[in-house]
């Protein structure tokens, strides 16, 4: 433990140590910290967040708030960073085409994970996304899989101006170059940890600092019971 | 386990066995019964129900779901009915006059658990606990304690009309009149469930049905992601 | 509420309604009874009565120890039945024979959900299948998916001597004959109902009762810190 | 958020921002960084990481795995950080001698939080406090509650060899030296601060790395279900 703090460790490497029993070079283990601090927050209205404040507004204690907003994450809320490591992979080590790839999802009736925004668009990127770039190619050895998605992401934009590559798209693609960039992980360890979801991972602990801070501004407001209102229930349902 | 049937029983039955060691009378394991379809749902705008409801549109599982909903149960939302046990238990025993007990509470700063409705009054008493009352005065040897919150009642209404015995004060006193009146339980383990919380309990046992009804309810209509309103955080916040 | 106490409801007629959104026959109610009561516990040694007591054990409250005995529960812990339910429905709806579909699953390398016990054999049945099964014949219009699902173990009996119908299958099986048989849901309910799972809320309310048995246990013992031996560890990983 | 990476913050600064609303010293989110580290984790036989494990094996998600180890992070695993912030703040802003602190807590059958270690003593300190102290010494402004619980286990030394200054003492005391000597908080929010259990954040953050780690752990290998020996609980019941 005093060796970790010696010699200047971070989050980032004791995560390495714990999850993938192995100490990766600092380049790795930076962009696995540059990762939680993105995904460290979202604001109060998405799911995680406003079960937190709920439960917490109920006079339960920070751990069962925190895990109340946890529960939330999976395939619709956080899943999509799992998904586009997941299927990017499939694809660049299938060969396939870019278009060939989009085209095969579309017929499957699956939307292309990590590809798409509600708000950023071709003229209007997100900087996030444009950041992660920035750092990998500066210090990625190889960046071929983040490459492959910018060319899915150049055939997407060709058809709505919308189909940006997102943080979750950046993210995946990235640590697939991290993984197999390095060279400390067996093409069969590479499968196991995107099979497994390692990612999702990263995002619950992301995340956690968010609920938590959550949780603490509703203690520290002194909140009371929340009641959803009657009106919304009956529009949905 | 075959005897279970053979003989009748029911699930109140399973509960006396589980929770107290013990085979209680029926009509105790069917008040037990009575209780906890009293207590089973109360609408999807309560905390408990607005969780669940969240993380079943977030795509998570039955289990994630009611989880997420049982960990607001606590000091305000369904916590009243082992307070009301408490503190009618602590003022009977030691002999306290209703008017003792209420303004004792009230010097403390402390409302009179299991006393008070938002809408019912005087005039219209909440037909729950007139059931739960008359059932066990059909069927218990003795309701001292539900007597004594009576008791309390009378003079409660006289200070306002709405400050009726509510559900928690009626499952509260009853129980603790189901354990003394039973001769099954000596008073140093009265103290104990009273004191570990069994009542809570009940009420989780109960819940559950509820939760997982809306969690069925969610996935049955095929809802999506929930978010919260921006709007509402900015009044709230 | 009224209403439901005066007609002499019990549990399984709220759990009817609040989950099915309708009022099914009492032989239908009671026997969901039967099956909450049957799946209450297993003693303290199974996944989520551990994680339960382990909770307990470190101090923690009630629903926090129930839930993180819950969280346990899926596909290898208490998942069978709605694996049995699926698994026999579609292979008697595609009108398969018995040893079509004992040799279909093996084929995929399947284990035939329902079937088997470590314990119990052809001379040794399991009583709580023999009662469920005798509770079907008095009171179910139809018993063709138990029929059913009888005529596999005929199949598979003749293979090995313990690859009996266990309790799961005889409840994932009656199930499906008391949807059917009510005439009370259409074709297209009863899919959703086996896909939802509901099956699994079943065992999930259930176990319910044992897993607040337990927490309740540990708290009246007064139970310190569980601290998992470290020679086990040795051996196990 | 692209300021925060330009910047070089870490993980640290995001917690700062997210909990404390306010961007503090580097020395102190460096601070915060390395108590995630020293409390990442502490081996697979501990509560948390046992549930995880159990959860883990019983096919769960990763999700419902950590959950259910955080769940028992309480009074008696994780709090002790948070309770040494609280005794050690109030003995000292009471102007306790640390021997009025000891022995007013013995009165009151309260072992000290932060005192004591099963096989630490005098000659032979845990690293990991040696670091906190030393960390503190160069970058704080002011330890003046660690140097009182230095002085609280000069006294204590001088009851018992092995009641040492341990890492939640440390943590507790210089987290208070952290908040009061960086000149950014009110008395009143210190006391909010300390009175919320923001150390249980850190502790349930950090913990979270450890947890989730145990959970790929048993993915990784393919861990069965697991099941507790029946001996052992004829043991311990």
């Amino acid at each position: 433990m005093s060796t970790i703090i010696e010699r200047g460790y971070g989050v980032g490497d004791v995560i390495s140590l714990l999850w993938f029993k192995r100490s990766l070079p600092r380049y790795c283990t930076q962009f696995i910290e540059i990762c939680v601090m993105l995904c460290a927050d979202h604001g109060p209205c998405v799911s995680g967040a406003h079960n937190s404040i709920v439960t917490a507004r109920a006079g339960k204690d920070l751990v069962s708030s925190l895990v109340s907003g946890l529960l939330t994450i999976g395939p619709r809320f956080g899943g999509a960073i799992d998904d586009a490591a997941r299927y990017f992979k499939d694809a660049y080590d299938r060969g396939l085409m870019p278009y060939e790839f989009v085209e095969g999802m579309k017929k499957k009736g699956i939307r292309v994970p990590g590809i798409g925004h509600r708000i950023k668009s071709r003229d209007n990127r997100d900087k996030r996304v444009q950041l992660l770039q920035k750092y990998a190619h500066a210090h990625f050895p190889s960046v071929k899989y983040m490459e492959y998605a910018v060319q899915v992401e150049t055939y997407t934009l060709s058809k709505a101006n919308n189909l940006v590559m997102n943080v979750d798209g950046a993210i995946g693609s990235l640590f697939l170059d991290l993984l197999s960039g390095s060279g400390m992980f067996s093409k069969q360890e590479i499968d196991e940890i995107i099979e497994i979801g390692y990612l999702n991972g990263l995002f619950v602990l992301a995340r956690s600092i968010g609920l938590i801070g959550h949780t603490f501004d509703q203690k520290r407001l002194k909140q009371p019971l929340y009641r959803h209102p009657w009106e919304d229930v009956l529009y949905t349902k």
